[in-house]
């Protein structure tokens, strides 16, 4: 093949990421993939802004549909983002017969399906490492690497933005606001991170990853979602006393006949890799069955770690094309009829240890009433301290569990709420082993 | 098609490990790629030893060449080691039209460039992802994932049994030769370590690795490789206080005109996350110029790590087979025309800095001395520290250096070790930054 013609849509930051790529690499590219990848067409609503990078005429158009339509591209590359445009472009140039590789993991959590059916009943490919994790190989290696392996769980940290703003309060000992006002001058957050900081973007990444691990329909609504903003720096430093760092954890495991899938802070042991993944760092364990607890650590996002995984995505297509092939690796693992509807257990179902942050009177019996609450629910202390300052009469009782029903421990919790010695609500972070 | 024949030269550790998987996985495995993997054959020349594995009826058989001439096994995967009768079978296999995948590092590393001719003559495919890094997909995010990358350097801990006796070392401040006898009691080290501790292991894997990266021809000879044997708990508890962590490294650098390629005990600072991987756990960094640092983490040997390793190069070229093509990725990511000879700089001539211990007498103007010859080296002092007891009238002496040419530091090394005020010679621990 003479050259094979790409088509992006949207130039934002990382369409300009991939642009840059393809434009200053071809000749590495040529020489790795043995045919040139030309950039022929990349549609933005903006064709006049300056991004640094300089454009052959008639590269730059407006107008994306023209691209979809292009008899002569043969790979579309979505980077609009979100759930609209994107959607609808993306179903026609997969129902246009072009092999689409896509960013939006927003697009995929919500709507992969009927994606992946739409690539199917044209028989194009649609693939998305850049979606989950940035430049960490998370998808190739989970669909290729680990095929071996039953997958048995994930662990990631996927969202920068959180663990910049929680590594900052970890090591400044500032309160949540600070730390997201800092995360935001430096350009780590958005000007509304509701995505980040509540979680919802680890849920997106969560679902695509779960579906491909355990070889099940993408599956965003049961995954059961906490963000960051109740997390305190006092908690980050009594987690410091017992050993564990907090991170924002998206988790799923496999119960063989059900899934966990949930996403929220949670303290992890000094032992754990990730506890040393810091600032806006991403990393991911996958622990499958042959491998043991295998680590992918990376940059999550930014131009040009998501502008590789795109460029990645392009050439698998592209030696796919070379060699008169396509859909040579299923899109989510397994050949779509081989995709089955696994249940998402309901996180009250789940079994973890708590940590747990009482407001209490500082008088004689409080203790002996929370233990006895819990112990009523089955729920067994494995450690309790009284810390910290007498504020008003009231004292911190911070403790650590053994395995408990997450549903036990919210009852223990509504009971130990309702106590008078108790002020305001518990604080509960789930420990991860 | 209905099935894809595998034959597995060797049914030592890992050859069991991957008959295990392809027996106990063949519904996963089919589920995923689509069709069925069958073992087909596995020849040892022990037929009779208990593997704890039972093998349908004529499956063992104890003639490998009858396994690489059989024209109904399309895979052949070598799992013998070493460089004699592995090479030949390899070569006799892909001359036969076989594709082969391999674990073994040696061979590659000594041979690789001749194999990936054979392969080419004879278009077929030669995988070896299980070589370099047990299950991290250190050969497959090279050669796919970073595509898009110039690598401009790779720094991996590569040997399970060296990790586990540095981590020993550290751990619990013993001598190297109690933490090399603990690591064969629990089986991390071989009866003769030689390979392991001199750093010869991880120079076959940096060779192939080196040669991944940067486009270029394998080229084991010119790798400067120092061990581990004589590194000190001393030296450990002070790389501690400056905040350093000695790891046996692999380390390849890509200067443009030429490559740095060398394996030897490094400090490390505790920021960097290889500080952090313990015991037998092998990582990886791998530094792009668009992703940025990337890390892979998991074990580097066993049975089942490696097995799995080696069923995903299995799977990948189901994969191609299935889709009627083959030779899809190059072998060494770039067509072999495009496979450059690129020189590795002679080790004198890198540049790093460096942790100096001298044993010295314990007498004014000593420290003068030792400062005044680095300085007409022009090598400068970052710290320097007396520590330590007395002994016999000896102190030591420590010092980390700025950045210096290594001829220059080992011309003044030369120069200190011989003062009377000086005695054995000092010992040179490189720092990675």
């Amino acid at each position: 093949m003479e050259k094979i013609n790409v088509g992006i849509l949207g130039c934002g930051i990382v369409g300009t990421g991939v642009a840059k790529l393809l434009m200053e690499k071809e000749k590495l590219l040529e020489s790795r993939i043995g045919t040139v990848i030309n950039l022929k067409n990349i549609a933005d609503i903006d064709t006049e802004k300056d991004r640094g990078i300089k454009f052959k005429k008639g590269v730059m158009i407006s107008d994306a549909f023209k691209i979809i339509s292009d008899p002569d591209i043969d790979i579309i590359v979505e980077l609009i983002g979100g759930n609209k445009i994107a959607k609808d472009l993306t179903i026609q140039a997969l129902e246009n017969g072009k092999h689409v590789v896509t960013a939006n993991k927003a697009l995929l959590a919500s709507f992969g399906n009927e994606l992946v059916k739409t690539a199917r009943q044209n028989q194009v490919d649609l693939a998305f490492e850049a979606s989950c994790g940035g430049c960490m190989p998370v998808v190739k290696t989970l669909r290729e690497s680990l095929v071996g392996n039953c997958i048995k769980s994930i662990t990631g940290i996927f969202n920068g933005t959180c663990n910049y703003i929680l590594t900052k309060m970890s090591n400044e000992k500032c309160p949540f606001h600070d730390a997201l006002q800092q995360a935001q001058e430096k350009g780590f957050a958005e000007a509304d991170p509701t995505l980040d900081i509540e979680g919802f973007d680890s849920a997106h990444k969560l679902a695509i990853l779960t579906s491909l691990a355990y070889g099940m329909e993408i599956n965003l609504d049961d995954i059961h979602v906490e963000g960051i903003t109740r997390i305190s720096p006092m908690d980050i430093e009594f987690a410091k006393e017992f050993g564990y760092t907090i991170k924002l954890l998206a988790i799923s495991k496999n119960n063989s006949d059900n899934i966990e899938a949930h996403v929220h802070p949670a303290m992890i042991p000094f032992s754990n890799p990730l506890s040393h993944v810091n600032n806006s760092m991403n990393a991911v364990i996958i622990d499958g069955d042959a491998t043991g607890q295998t680590m992918l650590y990376g940059y999550g996002a930014g131009m040009m770690p998501t502008a590789s995984a795109v460029v990645s995505d392009i050439a698998d297509i592209a030696r796919n094309l070379i060699k008169g092939t396509k859909r040579r690796v299923p899109i989510l693992g397994c050949p779509e009829s081989n995709i089955r509807t696994i249940p998402i257990q309901p996180v009250k179902k789940i079994h973890t240890c708590y940590y747990f942050r009482f407001t209490a009177a500082d008088q004689p019996g409080v203790l002996s009433k929370i233990s006895g609450i819990l112990g009523d629910f089955g729920i067994s202390i494995k450690t309790v301290h009284q810390k910290g300052k007498r504020s008003n009469g009231y004292v911190p009782i911070v403790m650590i569990t053994h395995m408990a029903k997450e549903e036990h421990a919210l009852n223990a919790l509504k009971g130990i709420a309702s106590l008078e010695t108790i002020m305001d609500d518990p604080i509960v972070i789930r420990i991860e082993e």
